[in-house]
């Protein structure tokens, strides 16, 4: 049947889901690289960090009420909070929690969110049945892999159509990782990927609402289910993704099937995954770093001796954060002045520095009215400079290449940590992330994954 | 912020999703016509017979497996078994009985098959809390139109394009009616449809598979999930369908909005929705209708005394329903050599004459191989003859000018009837449906809808 079916026309030609399928069945852990398995430590960190933070939104106590109400045997955690829910909803509301901030892992390429619908998938299901460390980080990277690699092919196109690429990807990242720890042969990989398209949603139009949320809790619930309703004999098309109605055909346009099933096993799309420094958009972490380096270099300057601030950088740092008026701190994450106000005044860029309380306070409010984004043609987009002129006539200037968080200059893994410990703080108060921090960091050598997401509770 | 966004350009005019909610908020009951309620209450009637018929389904089986697992409080029933869910659960597990047999109602517009995702949403809520029958029908009716009205807006190049539209549009027509039955007021249902954009999914591509129950139940589930997520506070953008980056614009190609907003209140979707008499293609249903009315007719010819069987019709009938070897049910529903052999054996194309045994019997299968299909260009696409010459030289002939189950020859509230018992006869062998028939005609002046579910359980 899938033979006949492939030989029928040029539009049938591809073989992609079974090629994934084979990839995933076959990997051994062994064949991981050493870096490949730290990235996938650092990002279920900064995972968990972010989980943390996230677990208090607004949007998670919205969905965590619902799903309270429906939930079966309480065989898994949520991250930040006391409560227990099946696994299918702790799925669900983890990877909300860990996407709601805007602060999680971004893979460059795609600026899919690669681990929040993933690793909730997993974690959730290794609270039920036994999981080791270092099968869930394999799966972990494989899930990401497959993730990645079809929202390779799809981009640029799909997201700029206006696919949430998190959630669309997501579903089979997740249905994927989860295959592969339940040992699916790989007719039963297909049938997850299978179901998993069936259920492949996500809208931009959603994104700056609660909704956002939903898409990706779904993300990680369908990919979770998808592989289950596989394991209990549920098919699928012998071709979900390359298929002439398949994902990549319909949710991509001319999409890049070599993209999906080129060199597998030997590139690895987490090498290319970076982390946030600071929950703002991407074009302010120079100037964010630069006016850290200002502050630390002179700490006796005070913001009321502050006279004017130039940020100068390339074009697009003006067209997306040149807004002196902001009164969110959804707003205020893509807003230079009041990024600039927030970081030189507090001396950190943290998430607490973007609430909608910090935003409208009169000590930032009257330092940004005196900071001005201009063009300078010849900086590169990566790289800012920033201009403080005193009261008194000094000036100061810090000039950055390169911000952190950059795929050139990514987070320390200390600087993971930090953040881990600073979200912990804003979400989750009475939680002390140490032990958690360590059992990530030891993940491969732990015998029982799920133990880990009971560090993570309130 | 409403009026800023849609003020924003020329993108960004039109108001859809606000007077899609204004009408749903401000519809009463007294203003939906007594035939759109009448269409409702048979809409409802052949849904749970196809939803009694699809409930044995292995498909039905793998999902329950799942679902059950993680089912919490058990409030709801599910549709030909003992098995009680969570109301999330038995919508998507109800939804997909109805569907699993590509037996259900079908809006002739869009081929949408509006019933299967709003109604389970509708009566699992309303096992959970006291909703009158009045109250749920004109929630359904108000679902289906939401539902349809997308539909319209984004045919055809949304099939085409390989979207499963029963799964993509349902999961907003579920939302709707779940927001109406619990009396939203317009910006709730604003907020509950963007909760269902976030989920809207479903490729052709799992049609043929037991993943295209995945889609369909998960917009039943997921459209419910919505309403009670926007109930719970969850928010979502101001124009999820019309919006730059919204459903319509996203899943649509210069989508006809105009199609969802005009004349609302005016004309009635259900109106031209349609039941199949037969579970096989539509093109077959006249060649059937033609075969019953020459048995019926001649009911001293033997299948063993037939030398030859002609279908002559439309040219599609033949492109569609050319094929004389078939092995499995799904193959023999577009099979018109299957088809007439069967009902001239049987004397009646049901469930049980589209059975994968059924197609492999040996009396069938020597029939069928002497049916041929021609081509007869004057005939119209909805009509078909057929002649059968017998070994005795006889020449029997019937044409029909329009098959049963279109939107010109209705089935009626008997046939209905009929084919909720043989559904029944054939899913749940031990139910009497007969209460269930009655309680569906009288739903209107029902206090307790919910109680109506538990007449459709084993």
């Amino acid at each position: 049947m899938i033979a006949s079916r492939i030989q029928d026309g040029p539009m049938q030609n591809a073989r992609v889901t079974g090629v994934l399928a084979d990839f995933l069945v076959s990997s051994r852990w062994e064949d991981v690289p050493h870096d490949v398995r730290h990235a996938a430590r650092r990002s279920i960190l900064n995972f968990f960090g972010t989980a943390l933070g996230g677990s208090r939104d607004t949007a998670i106590a919205g969905t965590l009420t619902v799903l309270d109400r429906f939930s079966g045997a309480r065989e898994a955690s949520v991250i930040g909070r006391r409560d227990r829910l099946d696994m299918l909803s702790a799925a669900f509301v983890n990877a909300a929690s860990g996407n709601v901030l805007d602060f999680d892992d971004t893979h460059h390429p795609t600026i899919i969110h690669p681990t929040a619908p993933v690793a909730p998938a997993l974690f959730a299901l290794a609270e039920a049945q036994p999981i080791s460390g270092a099968a869930l980080l394999h799966a972990f990277v494989l899930g990401v892999e497959v993730e990645c690699r079809l929202g390779n092919a799809v981009t640029p196109w799909h997201y700029r159509r206006g696919w949430h690429i998190t959630s669309t990807c997501g579903v089979f990242g997740a249905a994927a990782a989860v295959a592969k720890v339940l040992a699916f042969d790989a007719g039963h990989v297909v049938w997850a990927l299978g179901n998993a398209s069936a259920q492949s949603s996500g809208l931009v139009e959603t994104l700056g609402t609660m909704a956002k949320s939903i898409g990706v809790g779904a993300a990680a619930r369908g990919g979770l289910a998808a592989a289950l309703f596989a394991q209990a004999g549920v098919t699928g098309p012998a071709e979900p993704i390359a298929g002439p109605r398949g994902f990549a055909t319909v949710m991509g346009d001319g999409a890049n099937l070599g993209a999906i099933t080129q060199r597998l096993g030997e590139t690895w799309e987490l090498r290319a995954n970076t982390h946030k420094p600071y929950p703002s958009g991407v074009v302010l972490f120079p100037v964010i770093d630069a006016c850290l380096e200002l502050r630390a270099r002179h700490p006796d300057v005070r913001p009321d001796a502050i006279a004017d601030v130039t940020v100068e950088g390339h074009p697009l740092l003006r067209e997306r954060a040149d807004r002196p008026s902001v009164s969110t701190g959804r707003e205020a994450q893509v807003s230079a002045q009041h990024s600039v106000a927030a970081t030189l005044i507090h001396g950190v860029a943290g998430i607490a520095q973007f609430e909608d309380g910090s935003v409208n306070s009169p000590d930032i409010l009257t330092l940004r009215r005196r900071v001005r984004v201009v063009d300078r043609a010849d900086t590169p987009v990566e790289a800012a400079h920033v201009t403080i002129t005193l009261a008194d006539g000094r000036v100061l200037t810090s000039f950055v290449a390169q911000g952190r968080g950059t795929p050139q200059r990514p987070m320390s893994d200390a600087d993971i940590e930090a953040k881990v410990r600073e979200l912990a703080r804003h979400g989750c108060p009475g939680l002390d992330p140490a032990r958690l921090i360590d059992a990530v960091w030891s993940l491969d050598r732990a015998a029982d994954a799920g133990a880990i997401v009971r560090l993570a509770v309130a």
